[in-house]
């Protein structure tokens, strides 16, 4: 009995003692434990978050946006415009399903219109009045009284004749050869739609077409679409819509014939009321005579002499960007951008509905994660709704002009998804090569629609290349232009940027672009026929790019890539030592430097991947992952140099910047040696030179960026 | 017993409760423990080194650093500046005081030298040779074989004659008001140093002197030191050196004759060996005829017709800059730049030794406590030690340049210390208004030579201004010109500068600057005998400035102070109204949103004020704190904008790039209204307007920056 006390007490003892040690090892605070903040901080990207955000977005919803968007034209500031506004924040103000907050800015910017009273002409002759500005009704959607006529915006007013010659697509070149045999002065050209003007914009080409055609005296400058260009040769209305994708021969081409972007009046400064504006005869780079699209079957009767009489009027007018955001949780002041415009020429259904369809079906399933509490972003997402990108990406230009420091310094990438689907056949995405590898792993993530393949695998059978570091992949395009909103992003503030689209099969159709593209036929019934009749493409597109845009939010590490960079560096340096070393040597000019920057931005892009591959992210300090997040964030930003091409306006990208030459590669390098070629000048010579220093002080630099931080 | 049993259970029992308790708190690991970096993420500047530092900052050391960089002459590139080279390099390489590493970077720079053997003549008549190169030697320094001919840098060579005719300080005025009543083609202007070019750099003012005489045909420039500007009137031998710190008759003020900075063969490009160099005949901003400076006793002497004989040659000479760096611990990609330049024209002693000297000793002490680890800054700290400073800034432009995206993105400051002593009465400090408070705070802790009271306190009694927060404080002066190295990265890189020395009492002397200054006489026997004998304002400095790089280093939050920026734009804003506010009205140009711009300024920075008031740092996430880190860091880069003057080299920050106008406002709205007033012209005042919108944009990006991160 005495053991069994003692045994009781060591037991009563023992018992005590695991209690005593469960006590303090669990309900005794330590006072320095491990602050939420600290995993918090090292939490990546959720996979199970990202499988339940793809199944949610909905073809159903994506038909409905469309169709609610394209309910009547909405040409930017027209009384249209102004309900997509209101749509548009009914929609990101919603209290189930909206953002954390959203709101419209406006700018007051400077459009050019047709006069209602007395619409532009195109005659023949003394009498016979020939063009006929209303396009063929097929569908109500053309009787709206709100359709634009078809006009130039940034035309000027003038009533002007002369023989009409046919000036190919009215480059300098076509000018110049008509030219040989032919007295220009006093005619009217007539010239086809297509061609590549230096910011990619058709139109852009157009008014350089027309500042190309007033140097030879010519008078007044039409522009039709030419079938074999658009319509793979068909003509008859029985073979055009209604009946099929192609234009119908009434069918023209609207369009802004400027070649810059943005505000014309503001250029550098956001266009508030009292912001400074230029004179109206200082702008360069719109049409100095009159110039009008027309229809195919116009372009076939016009002969001899046409009167051009044009009464396009300039105006000031208020245009809405409208802005969503979601907070960051982790990282709130670092920003993924996505965005697209929201004006269209007429109803725009394709061009830019389709895309606004898919950023508010992304925005529904975000924002209803956001307000169940299921969710938030690690870093802070922007929604831009831009206005007036139809007159020259105004809407977004001006929005970067206003934040340009805020947006420069935060800024992790803009994702651009404007038409989302061209149509049915393959994704297609242009890109700053740091956001390949994104593209790609998200579109892995994705069904493509109609096969049994992904979106990744199909894109590469219908485009891909050899890449030196992967084999064969999908190819994924150089955002070298400006053919929509991302210019501002990526050329103007060196934000890594992406555009993101469905795609056509070019082995089946020559068309420059789908068919109904700026016209009165651009209409839900002709996306909804003959486009993407299950909205199966939109949905794939907002997947692949919701899906992008989610992994750039949450991943702790972005998810860019230095040595895809690289590689495409490389690429360039390959094209320009073909094309331009031996010409350059004979100048005694020597690309070794070039060569010597290339190699170093590989070795640190090299390094980083290293270190990146080497640390286990999730143990790390959060100012060591954000240190390497800024490197990846800011590498686009170290091409920019503001000066190297001050006749281009807003490009500051010494990489991607648009080029004239048709030489893929450094842009001021090869205009450059170009310009040297024909000209044989020595200061021009001595341009190509300054152009391997500055793209090569460019290189070096970035690569500076990517090295051990000090 | 049987109770007392029980009482041994209970007791056992207890006592191994507690043991268990114990052993659970404290001998078990609770697995996820704090780790150590949480600790050192939230660490702030730890004020017993700072004191330990200060104390360390040695007047011996000082002194024997002086002598050390005097020896001889080190004019960039010649084998003196070799030898400094060197000196340095086996300082910061020191095993126990040096740096983590130095290393040095060469640049090839287009520099102007006189010529050996055949010295630059100034002679009156037909046979009289007047002007004698040698000053007069009074100590050994001024025999040295190396001490450089008096010469104007960039004059080019040419022999020309002319009556001299005396035209002032070669002002435009000056000259429009002799071109009244003499014609001026075919002389030569006579014109005393002083007044004030764009860039503040006294010989750039002579720069534009020469190009504005040529515009009148006169043939060539002489420039001398007026003895009232610079030596109190003073002029015979045995009232000037050696018997005081005045300059002796036969001085001359060597200068570089240019008004931009940085290689003047490579704009915007780091001039290495194969960047492209822009054609000679292209620079600009150099005389266009020969010039050359004098002392006062042959600009008495001189009459009638002069001949002017130059021999200056140019040439492209590698040019060193040395780099030094102790790596941060915590943020080791913020950088905390601190710099001299290390050239001089002849023995260099004030000019720029003095400042030398204080960094070897800012860096032997800080070295010191690394080698022995017993510090290790929180960012990391860069020394520069740059050449070809008296040649136009061109060591750290040529740094800038290269570096440009790396300083830019990870820069928290530069400090600059050249002339670290004029003289021995008070502080004197210009900077960005955000480095205001981190100034007071480090001379508030320092004592005055030669007084009982702080440095703060005795420079409040020399200089002083009403601040509307703070009642009475010491004036730190603005920063907008490009006087010395922080040019480039004040107005280049937009990263908040201060540039610190010691300096004399504006009432005992109306010295345009000490008057040894660019002479022979500016020598370790002339600094220790009449500008610091006891070494003691050096220390001062030393003191002051090492105390800012180590807060600026090591504090936790960066010591910047948003609403003294505030301060200072309502200060330029007052201004601006009240000489412009009304002219502007009458062309119809409203101040508005300037005042709104500025209004919105003040709240945000308020705010953010606030913001960091209320925040608990030791307790906040370590992203919170780089991010309001950020903010402060990025604030001087919002208000850049690299296309606001086209015209001023390097110009980018609108705030405080220099002007012409005397009114101490916004330089671009300031000198545009000057204009349209003098002209009267409707584009004149268009650039007026202009300029409102360029700065009231700027100022309200930055805002942007300061407010809500999103």
């Amino acid at each position: 009995a005495e053991w069994n006390k003692v045994l009781l007490g060591v037991l009563t003892g023992a018992v005590a003692l695991t209690i005593g040690i469960l006590l303090g090892h669990f309900a005794i605070d330590k006072g320095s434990s491990v602050p939420d903040w600290v995993r918090d901080a090292s939490r990546d990207v959720d996979e199970s978050i990202i499988e339940k955000f793809l199944a949610e977005l909905d073809t159903n919803q994506l038909r409905e946006n469309l169709r609610e968007l394209t309910k009547v034209p909405h040409m930017a500031t027209t009384p249209g415009d102004e309900a997509t506004v209101d749509f548009m924040l009914k929609r990101w103000q919603d209290p189930n399903t909206g953002l954390d907050s959203a709101w419209r800015e406006n700018y007051k910017v400077y459009l050019s219109f047709p006069n209602k009273t007395s619409p532009n002409k195109v005659s023949v002759g003394k009498t016979g009045y020939l063009v006929t500005w209303f396009q063929n009704v097929y569908k109500p959607d053309q009787e709206d009284p709100e359709v634009v006529q078809p006009y130039a915006a940034y035309s000027p007013a003038g009533n002007v004749k002369g023989k009409l010659v046919y000036a190919n697509q009215g480059k300098m070149s076509d000018y110049e050869l008509l030219n040989r045999t032919l007295d220009l002065t006093g005619t009217i050209a007539i010239t086809r739609y297509g061609g590549e003007g230096r910011s990619k914009k058709y139109t852009s080409f157009i008014a350089l077409n027309a500042i190309n055609a007033a140097k030879f005296g010519i008078v007044g400058v039409l522009v039709y679409t030419e079938p074999y260009d658009m319509n793979d040769g068909l003509v008859s209305e029985s073979e055009t819509y209604p009946h099929s994708w192609y234009l119908p021969p009434s069918g023209v081409e609207r369009g802004s014939y400027n070649i810059d972007f943005g505000d014309l009046l503001t250029p550098y400064l956001a266009a508030k009321d009292d912001t400074y504006r230029i004179p109206k005869e200082d702008i360069t780079g719109i049409p100095p005579i009159p110039a009008q699209p027309i229809g195919f079957e116009d372009a076939e009767r016009l002969i001899c002499n046409v009167h051009l009489d044009i009464y396009n009027t300039e105006r000031l007018e208020y245009s809405a960007n409208v802005m969503g955001i979601i907070r960051g949780s982790v990282e709130p002041d670092r920003y993924v951008i996505y965005g697209n415009h929201r004006d269209s020429w007429v109803h725009g259904a394709i061009d830019p509905s389709s895309g606004t369809a898919v950023m508010l079906e992304i925005t529904r399933v975000l924002g209803k994660m956001v307000k169940e509490g299921k969710w938030r972003p690690r870093r802070s997402i922007i929604f831009g709704s831009w206005g007036a990108e139809e007159f020259g990406l105004i809407g977004s230009a001006e929005y970067t002009e206003e934040y340009f420091s805020k947006l420069s310094e935060r800024t992790v990438a803009y994702i651009n998804v404007d038409i989302s689907v061209f149509a049915n056949a393959t994704l297609r995405a242009s890109a700053s090569p740091a956001a390949q590898s994104v593209i790609f792993t998200a579109s892995k993530q994705v069904k493509a629609p109609g096969t049994t393949t992904t979106v990744y695998e199909n894109w590469k059978q219908y485009s891909n290349r050899t890449s030196p570091n992967y084999g064969i992949i999908p190819n994924v395009g150089f955002l070298t232009g400006a053919g929509s909103d991302y210019a501002a992003f990526m050329h103007y503030l060196g934000i890594t940027s992406m555009d993101i689209s469905y795609f056509y099969d070019r082995s089946k159709t020559r068309a420059r672009i789908y068919p109904a593209y700026h016209t009165a036929y651009d209409t839900f019934d002709y996306a909804s026929t003959y486009i993407d009749p299950g909205f199966t493409s939109h949905q794939a597109v907002a997947r692949t790019a919701g899906n992008v845009l989610v992994r750039l939010a949450d991943s702790l590490l972005l998810p860019f890539n230095c040595s895809d960079y690289a590689e495409s560096l490389d690429q360039y340096l390959g094209q320009a030592v073909t094309a331009f070393e031996e010409k350059l040597a004979a100048k005694g000019i020597s690309m070794e430097p070039l060569k010597k920057a290339v190699q170093l931005f590989r070795d640190t892009a090299a390094k980083l991947d290293r270190l990146i591959r080497d640390s286990d992210l999730a143990k790390e300090t959060p100012l060591k992952v954000r240190q390497m997040n800024d490197q990846l964030m800011l590498l686009d930003r170290a091409f920019l140099d503001p000066l190297a091409f001050p006749e281009q306006y807003g490009f500051r990208h010494v990489i991607w910047a648009s080029r004239s030459s048709s030489v893929p590669t450094f842009p001021g390098l090869a205009d450059a040696v170009e310009k040297a070629e024909s000209t044989g000048l020595k200061e021009d010579w001595d341009q190509a030179h300054k152009h391997i220093s500055i793209v090569t002080q460019a290189i070096a630099g970035a690569a500076h960026t990517l090295d051990d931080v000090i």
